[in-house]
């Protein structure tokens, strides 16, 4: 089978990785960038660069991996030309806007959207990992508009990653994605920039900066065309997150200048909470 | 030597635990929780656990590894009671209340200030862990008020942990760890009582949640008794840097409103450097 990926760069090109090797599969990638096309074939996470007519016409299966904007905008054009034995996939962070735009295709029912919930802080094809989806959670969004072969070898294709799917509607996969993953974005780009503001002197970030500031800003080096789409496409629920962060962010604020240390405390130790909920999501990894 | 560890939780066990198997070294430990006491005899981090009065009297070097606000009140009643030839150290995240508070005292040149730039988000005995502070820096603030004899014992110490000492002012050392530290512990807190607040499905959390929130809400899980201390006696530059960090939040968001994702991808993109940053940090490592 011929697996062509649309979009070479750390999703795209992790997911390449580890079906290069998986017999019987002929991995052919398209990007818009050469130097990427160059790389990811030196790093033998493609058999084959083609263009994206190729992948369209001839691949049994198509894996989107572009940013989101760029998703809602080809997605249509490539169910366009495809036939009904084949099937597309996109792997976006955010799906309500996606499904909207091809919800009246008429090849709709040859399409899966889904959203492998994995990644790093790196981007391109050099960020590209072997094992990226092993024991994840992927999720597919209208599973009930998807024909069944589709969902089927859609299902296969992510359990051969490692991955185990669930089912959301669109709506409800933007909101708590908003909650739960995009917001933790926002807080990072922008902690980053306000350190970097207030830190004039560098090196003594250099010299100071600890595991902690590591481990809160990491998400600040991710790709701006990755997120600037996601938080366009899911604007409303980030927007709500960013508001309801800010509050608590101001209300916190408040009690330190009033020196209410109590009530600090107390919302500090409501935030240790997490650590029950999170440990749940270790605990089953 | 003798060396009395007053405070035996997550800093205070794991400097034991490193100088436990030390040739010469006796380490008695101190905490005012009993079990406390019990479970750093019984990981052995410490030899023996003896009363504040005899570490007081007793002890060659003491080590204060207590929350910030005890710090402040314990250290002069400390040095009331030592002779010159004893060295105590404290291992707090602020250094200028502190310092403030024995600048005057008769035995301030027995003291050093000092901050082992390392930490989990993990606290009591069970969180001590070998090698927490290897390859990390150690900061001594007002080098020039403690005698030499104690600089250089406690350079001795801090290098048999593997770190490497700075010398900074307490004011500036104040400044900069509100900005590469404290205000990660605010916006992790804080961002962990959002996603608490805005999700109130849990499951979701457990069920969604990728490394990116692993990452970020890491330090929410850290010590309410620790940091409030450190946010109360930091008060000044934590309030600057939270206003400052606000500010960029209010700002971004005011561009996703505006839908202007130019500007955003731009912040993104500024806020990116932080990677050129940290990278000479991991580095150097």
């Amino acid at each position: 089978m011929q697996i062509g990926i649309i979009g070479i760069g750390l999703i795209g090109g992790s997911i390449a990785k580890d079906l290069y090797n998986q017999i019987g599969i002929e991995v052919i990638g398209y990007d818009t960038s050469p130097s990427h096309c160059e790389t990811a074939l030196h790093l033998q996470l493609v058999h084959r660069i083609e263009s994206i007519e190729y992948i369209t016409e001839k691949c049994e299966t198509i894996i989107i991996a572009v940013p989101v904007d760029i998703i809602a905008n080809i997605l249509p054009l490539i169910l366009d030309k495809i036939s009904d034995k084949q099937l597309v996939l996109d792997v976006g962070s955010t799906k309500q806007k996606i499904c909207a735009k091809v919800k009246a295709h008429p090849r709709r029912n040859r399409y899966v959207a889904a959203h492998p919930l994995a990644g790093t802080e790196f981007s391109g094809p050099e960020a590209a990992i072997s094992g990226l989806f092993r024991n994840k959670k992927n999720i597919i969004c209208e599973r009930a508009l998807s024909a069944k072969d589709a969902v089927d070898l859609s299902l296969k294709i992510f359990q051969s990653l490692g991955m185990h799917t669930y089912f959301l509607g669109p709506q409800e996969h933007d909101k708590h994605l908003a909650y739960v993953s995009h917001l933790s974005h926002v807080s990072s780009f922008m902690l980053g920039l306000t350190v970097l503001d207030l830190e004039k002197d560098e090196k003594q970030i250099f010299n100071l900066a600890s595991t902690g500031l590591t481990s809160t800003v990491r998400l600040a080096k991710s790709s701006p065309k990755t997120w600037s789409a996601i938080f366009e496409n899911n604007s409303e629920y980030v927007e709500e997150a960013l508001e309801n962060y800010i509050s608590h962010l101001e209300n916190f604020l408040q009690l330190l200048k009033q020196k209410d240390t109590k009530a600090s405390y107390q919302l500090m130790e409501e935030a240790n909470d997490i650590k029950r909920v999170l440990n749940g999501i270790v605990a089953e990894k």
